[in-house]
């Protein structure tokens, strides 16, 4: 099998009628694989904002950990309305439009998770740091708070006719192994512990971008450890 | 003066909500030219689905008639769920992907008036015979029908970026003016009745794909006239 399967997760959305409506856009789009986050109830104006698509909410995957929801992804791309305008740059930089997370995507096979966060405050840092990829939509800086549902209809649309490949994805929980590996090394190498937080998410966002393959974390890792083992000579 | 404006206008909305999706997601990609025509009530919802967009709404241009809402347009572009199934083929096709519109708006200087139809029942075809250009959202084609609000977040996000230039479009009176010139011509010629509706149509769409410049026009009805001229002598 070479093909990229999309899910959608929506974290904490607050108003079922958006559910609803994210539910019609899947659809509309060809998607149908639905993950709520520690929803809101999922009531009346659910069924009335999805339409003919009430049957992917009736099929979604309800969880109550980002952990449970994403698992067995092998990209997870986090959306954001705010395209680094934190303190902690690496937090939401560089963050792809979503044409150019639709070119990454081109010839690769996986799963890939896309994460919308809530309506009012989208998605928290700890969650953005979870993701590889952050996509942000390219709007009107005099406002950039989209509707929920706009913001998956946006993405949904340019995803709905990208080519997959055969580039096979590391799957997400290989990567979180590096990525504990690097920590150890920096731990190892006595890196400055006040930059330590800034260069390891730095790293997330660079691998993550690059997309790695199982092969590559394996061969990452490979180096890690003969760092590793010079060290303790 | 050489740029592109851009006129969103939404026929018969029938839910205030969806007025105020639709000026939201107007201000996320830049856009505030909005003209209702026979809207429904304007009430609660549209604020407060509008949230920071509202005075999009309080300055839309409200008409009754669909020349009203058109006038001092120079490209019409009508939006249209399904492409091209009806019998008459010229109505719908080839309609354009947003992509291709935005490609196609490219480099051009002018009003252009994108149409979008009731939320139940889209545009008619009388309406859609008004268009130079339709276009259609490639959706799975297991079920087409957008959200109103969706559809336009799908087309302003393609066309919020897109870059204006030096070729001038036609102003639309000017090219209603050659199509009627065009009916003229084909009487004189005695053109076959029965074939008459679908042909106008088809120069329609092939002349709204075209983008025709004012110059263009006039020598378009220069031939015209001379062909008139010498079936007179």
């Amino acid at each position: 099998m070479s093909e990229l399967t999309f899910r959608v997760v929506l974290v904490e959305p607050l108003y079922s009628g958006n559910v609803g409506s994210v539910a019609r856009v899947m659809r509309n789009f060809g998607f149908s694989e639905l993950v709520l986050l520690n929803p809101c109830v999922l009531d009346n104006p659910a069924r009335v904002m999805a339409v003919h698509a009430y049957d992917i909410i009736e099929n979604a995957r309800i969880e109550f950990s980002l952990e449970d929801a994403l698992a067995g992804s092998n990209t997870i791309i986090g959306t954001t309305g705010l395209a680094g305008k934190t303190d902690n740059k690496h937090m939401r930089t560089p963050a792809l439009s979503p044409r150019e997370l639709k070119q990454k995507l081109t010839g690769k096979s996986g799963t890939v998770s896309l994460i919308f966060g809530r309506e009012d405050r989208g998605l928290m840092n700890e969650e953005l740091e979870f993701c590889d990829i952050v996509v942000n939509i390219p709007t009107n800086p005099e406002y950039t708070s989209m509707n929920l549902s706009h913001a998956v209809a946006v993405v949904l649309y340019e995803l709905c006719d990208v080519e997959g490949g055969e580039v096979y994805l590391a799957d997400h929980f290989d990567i979180e192994l590096l990525y504990e590996h690097i920590d150890e090394v920096l731990t190892d190498i006595e890196y400055k512990e006040h930059k330590e937080d800034k260069t390891k998410l730095m790293l997330r966002r660079i691998f993550g971008r690059a997309e790695l393959t199982g092969r590559e974390v394996q061969t990452l890792r490979g180096i890690l450890r003969r760092i590793q083992w010079k060290l303790n000579r």
